[in-house]
């Protein structure tokens, strides 16, 4: 996938988002990327239900909610969104007849190329990574036995399944994957699951029904030879150290923030942050941007609220660098006919 | 009216609203004066009906709506209002046991005196009043047949309404109140009007079907008795001198901002702006604090949702004045059971 555009966003939470406002308001034509599978960042991985009560003018609101209206927000500039993925490499542009000021050239690991004038870093905490389990040469095994998530269910299909964990990722996966999976098992650490209750009765359900192998144990190693998986020992006090036969193992331990690729962009990080000014919130490289949680300057709050006047003072500067010949006008949303068009809401 | 306080806010508009918000999780009780009769500033005053489209996570909202959504946000903080006052003088109070840091009194035209810990100006562009038409004896009709705003459109129902003025406002008021008026007059100096197209061919369509008058005279005289104008007398060269019968004068002829009071008490000012620093929004006087539409620093948008970001920077320096022996620590509202409990939104 190549494409090209005005502004590369890499991160799709809620000040990800709002940047797509303020830029499109500024008829800036925005991608984003992001390793989640749908917009809305930590609020809608994280806390989707969870209240919020600090968003101005909303005495409470889901971190769900609050993603939906952003994107109800936004729709009108239509931004293109990459899901799934990670950008992994930034590399300049020269100038040329698109990039009369040079641009950039974003990669992610899934092999899209974005080439744009200006690159946001919205990224929050960074990108999401799954725990793993402490296991000896697990690597060895990650991508051909040994996952963290699911992107194709088929790619499932007749495998024998073995599920480790005691959340709603590993009680869904183990619900899901088991009409496809020649067999099924779910190992956890203590016999108590934290997950929809729903999703724990369905699991004992099967359990009960002999669909799945239920092992209150811990994992303990792993063998197999040449990445492919052919069982996995696991141990209690109670039971001794057991081994379960299986070709994959799906492990569900949570998620960490890492800094990840963006901490290797060449702009100055510190303590993990990127440092901006509080005029553009641009890095130490001209050209890109760092709004949201991801960036560090004096007074700094890691607030949404925060990240949503970042993203406004980072368009003005942004709209310099993508259209130097025009003048930039600041107009209100509420009287701006221009803005109105801009929005779709002209009056009729 | 003598009160005491940690916080005392000037302005009710949005920002200062907001400021309450963010004072109030970190435990301080404000006070708040404003010109306007009601909390929302300019949002209220200038545009309540009218859609706003940048606050964050709100496709569109308007002025009287936002306004309304602050007031429930900040409910728990219960802040005192003192409404239709201006705060006419700033004294620095000498240290004392109620204020060991020193502290500030407030005065206001209406003789309250608010005696803080802090001062925040969140006065947006200073007190407005409406620009008015320059007619002997106008004063004895406002309020009753003369008006400069249109809180409630209700009010004027079956009303004979003239409007004068050639801008969006007298436009967009000839629109929206001529399906509700008695009849409908529109005077203006000259037969052209600075307005969006759309709200002019919109006007001049009700002219060309006899719903609304169009007179290009200027006001010369009103004609009435005890506040109830009975006709406007009109004129211009082509015409002479002619009567306009209406109950009803509603004048469209600007506002003009005043910096007012708060452009002298001792901090710095430039060019009608508070100039702040974008750590603490701290004006040239430690312990006084400017947000929202009155300050200035290198990038400012007079934008709401800057104001809000400034409020809760500027509350984490106001607590340090405050509380000097408490440690502030940096909680969010999503897992806090400290703030729930202020917010007055515990898990039962």
């Amino acid at each position: 996938m190549k494409a090209e555009t005005d502004i590369c966003i890499i991160g799709a939470g809620p000040v990800g988002l709002f940047a797509v406002f303020e830029l499109g308001l500024l008829d800036m034509k925005c991608h984003l990327i992001d390793i989640l599978d749908r917009p809305g960042g930590q609020c809608a991985e994280l806390y989707p239900e969870k209240p919020i009560y600090d968003i101005p003018a909303y005495p409470i609101i889901s971190g769900q909610e609050l993603t939906d209206k952003l994107m109800e927000q936004i729709a009108p500039f239509d931004p293109v969104f990459h899901f799934d993925q990670m950008a992994i490499r930034l590399e300049k542009l020269e100038e040329s007849e698109r990039f009369p000021q040079g641009g950039w050239r974003v990669t992610t690991d899934q092999d899209a190329v974005i080439d744009c004038k200006v690159v946001v870093i919205a990224a929050g905490g960074g990108s999401f990574t799954p725990k793993k389990p402490a296991l000896e040469g697990i690597e060895d095994y990650e991508g051909s036995s040994v996952f963290y998530s699911v992107r194709q269910m088929e790619k499932f299909r007749g495998k024998n399944i073995l599920i480790a964990g005691g959340g709603d990722s590993a009680l869904d996966w183990t619900l899901n994957l088991q009409p496809l999976a020649a067999s099924t098992g779910l190992i956890h650490h203590r016999d108590g699951f934290r997950a929809a209750p729903d999703s724990v009765n369905k699991m004992e359900k099967l359990v009960a029904d002999g669909k799945v192998a239920k092992h209150i144990a811990k994992l303990k190693a792993l063998k197999g030879s040449n990445g492919q998986l052919e069982a996995v020992i696991a141990g209690s006090k109670e039971t001794g150290d057991f081994e379960i036969p299986c070709d994959t193992l799906l492990a569900f331990y949570g998620l960490t923030m890492k800094l990840g690729p963006v901490g290797g962009f060449g702009y100055e990080v510190k303590d993990g942050l990127i440092p901006v000014d509080t005029e553009k919130f641009e890095t130490s490289t001209p050209g890109i941007f760092a709004i949201g949680d991801i960036n560090w300057y004096p007074g700094k709050l890691k607030l949404i609220l925060s990240g949503f006047h970042e993203a406004a003072l980072m368009a003005q500067q942004a709209f310099r660098i993508c259209f130097p010949d025009r003048r930039l006008r600041f107009q209100y949303t509420t009287s701006s006919t221009d803005l109105h068009n801009k929005l779709g809401v002209a009056a009729e």
